[in-house]
């Protein structure tokens, strides 16, 4: 077993990633989102009245850590991080920082290795994911929602003010504002289309009813680990022991809401009728591989302010993973069709690093606590074919997107179901998927 | 015993309200803050070491419920209430709503009534308040901070736009924004200057530096009780029961990082440094006697949407209490001097209700949970004596006002002290406070 437990920065690859590894789990190998290599973190319960509890996602099963830590198949700190990750909520596992984590996945990785001696006993451990019901991995004490696609900031900038479209600030400021944490939803559970004030631009009044322009959002969730006492900024160079993982995120929309209400003190009720999250941890060290360097900024952009910038941070502190959004109409599952992919993007659209943001967030003495969730604002890529929500793909209604099925959106309607997923794929490594960001909406009470 | 677990309108005034109500606990009758007819609830430990504990203020004294019930002095709904509010938070007796509450306010009343035959029990559940330290009352799930006086948001607007300053949507949308829970304290916790990004207007760069206009807000804290699902609006005739009682709230606030940074999606690192909230939950039972109608909307402004207007609500939704400012300095304090009195207001330049701030928030869907807090925005008074921020006391930093000792102040220094106090007194009605809401500021590290 590698001594993974010494190793704590994020970029480290080791054995646990070798692509030649193979898993005694069916299926695991191979496996788009969950092969060995993975071996995200969350929450489940095995039947509608059963107990939460945690769980390892290892190709079309789940291990099941409570059951395994019964069966004595941990021990030293890899046994002391199961335990945190075995209960109805992964907060205190986030908050004990890489090396508990490391030293789990190490013992993960060997104990599910085809040839493993540990395969009988944790064999007892596994469920079927398909019988499972998947919960918020965590109790999400504050989630701030930033805006560092670049290229979603300008389209949306764009609307406002096209020969200038992105404010003074965004070079030099990791823009975030404060989200709502209590409607965040996992995966696969519905949305309801929320009321709302709507004021056409030649009505005197605006008037309540159901939103009309119902938008997704394409994001990276990131999840707090250990945390900072209030007062004490983390360096920009420390900021990575912060992060203890990574979700997708779908920050739904209502952009006529939004254009009523949003000035001055940002949006409101355009995004706190709910959000969705995909539900497995994906953790630093499954996606060590797909770290790059922070893409160059363009000639003419100001270097990061000091506080800011770290050399390793820049260095390795991107990443390389494949986002899409599809969707499925009532129509298209009515005629069995698939669903049809509305964008393609990847994170290196990311203007500021996660460290750069945890940094930010921190830099005024602000406290993180574990279980805290960042979302990076919509990523969308350079060009149509990857833009990350429908006020750019469908220039805010004025050019309605034609799907498979014949049909056309400007904005989303009833029934209409969004299905985000991300996949890091490099070099020849294995696949790390994050499992689905899935969500339907209803029709508005 | 009045039948006050039948009364569950927050508007009904009843025995408990009585001025000749006498209390024997010594210094209790005619207190300032806590008179019998006050009885707000709380946390807070006896010792240094003590574990958190729910109480009830009383005069000087702290009444602890847990040794109250363990003395038998509660039975019925009164002792659910209590048992609930007696623990290291009072988030579980938030969510019960008004009947629970008011039983135990009316049982409170009597125990604690001059004549009582439980004095000498109760006697025994007393602590001195000047022995203990008091906490926040609740985890707090979601905090929003609103702009409902309408008066500071005139005045904040016209630095930007001096002959328009409110803009369209003010009034027909309550705004608000999501804040941070995280950084909320109890009065008396220091408050560390933020760094962040200034930028002068003649700069070409903003630099990472300490705040230099650092500002406080006198706002009203409203706390949530038993919450809603998300996707089930309360209406607004319904949304005085989500109200669990009242505090004072000082929403800190840095204007040079503001400026800067809340271009296009509102304040962050401006106002998550720290918000202080003063540490007893002030019922809608003991403000029954202040409430007030709604003040009439000045002629030619738009009545409220249909699902923001209540009669009820117009009638008694609004409150007459009168709000101060206090700054105590280094200087003035080493001189023996009393602390300066910055601004006098009231909770009546509310332009919405609570209740409309209750049903705006939910009429998209978000949930409220039990323990979220809602801040009312700045409350200024009309007039400059009134005002209920240095931003707007001093118009931006360029008119000083002149403390008693002789010093001057644009914005806040360190080591300055900032104590917000609330007090309810109407036509000859027993004075109601809401104790103070006190924090001196730190220098940056």
């Amino acid at each position: 077993m590698p001594a993974l437990n010494e190793t704590t920065a994020p970029g480290g690859v080791d054995a646990t990633h070798d692509a030649a590894l193979r898993c005694w789990v069916a299926r695991a190998d191979g496996h788009a989102d969950f092969p060995i290599q993975n071996l995200p973190f969350g929450v489940f319960s095995p039947g509608a009245q059963a107990p939460l509890r945690g769980g390892v996602a290892i190709g079309d099963s789940i291990l099941e850590l409570g059951a395994a830590l019964r069966a004595g198949l941990f021990t030293g700190e890899a046994e002391r991080a199961a335990s945190a990750a075995a209960g109805e909520n992964l907060n205190a596992f986030l908050a004990m920082g890489a090396a508990p984590r490391q030293a789990l996945r190490a013992r993960l990785s060997a104990m599910l290795s085809a040839g493993s001696p540990d395969q009988r006993m944790a064999e007892g451990c596994l469920h079927r994911a398909a019988d499972c019901t998947l919960h918020l991995p965590a109790r999400v004490g504050d989630y701030t929602d930033f805006y560092v696609g670049i290229h979603h900031a300008t389209n949306v900038g764009r609307v406002f003010r096209p020969d200038n479209p992105l404010l003074p600030n965004y070079k030099y400021v990791p823009i975030g504002y404060h989200g709502r944490a209590s409607s965040l939803r996992v995966s696969g559970t519905d949305v309801r289309r929320p009321k709302g004030q709507l004021k056409a631009a030649d009505a005197d009044a605006p008037r309540f009813a159901p939103c009309e322009k119902l938008d997704y959002e394409l994001e990276l969730g990131i999840w707090i680990g250990p945390g900072n006492p209030l007062g004490q900024p983390v360096p920009v160079a420390e900021a990575a022991q912060q992060v203890a993982g990574y979700c997708l995120l779908n920050d739904w929309s209502a952009r006529d809401i939004q254009a009523w209400e949003y000035q001055p003190l940002g949006p409101f009720l355009a995004k706190n009728f709910g959000s969705t999250i995909s539900a497995w941890v994906v953790t630093p060290e499954a996606l060590a591989p797909f770290r790059i360097a922070q893409p160059a900024r363009p000639d003419g952009d100001p270097a990061p302010l000091p506080h800011l910038l770290d050399e390793a941070d820049q260095r390795q502190g991107a990443f390389d993973i494949q986002l899409e959004v599809l969707i499925s109409t009532p129509l298209m599952r009515e005629k069995g069709l698939p669903p049809h992919r509305l964008s393609r993007s990847n994170t290196r659209h990311m203007y500021w690093t996660v460290a750069q943001m945890v940094a930010h967030h921190t830099s005024g003495g602000c406290n993180l606590n574990p279980g805290d969730l960042l979302g990076s604002g919509t990523i969308s890529a350079p060009d149509a074919a990857g833009f990350g929500s429908l006020l750019e793909t469908t220039r805010a209604g004025k050019e309605p997107v034609t799907l498979s099925s014949g049909e056309t959106r400007s904005f989303l309607k009833d029934g209409d179901e969004i299905v985000l997923r991300a996949r890091a794929v490099r070099d020849g490594a294995v696949s790390i998927g994050f499992g689905e960001c899935r969500a339907r909406i209803l029709p508005a009470v």
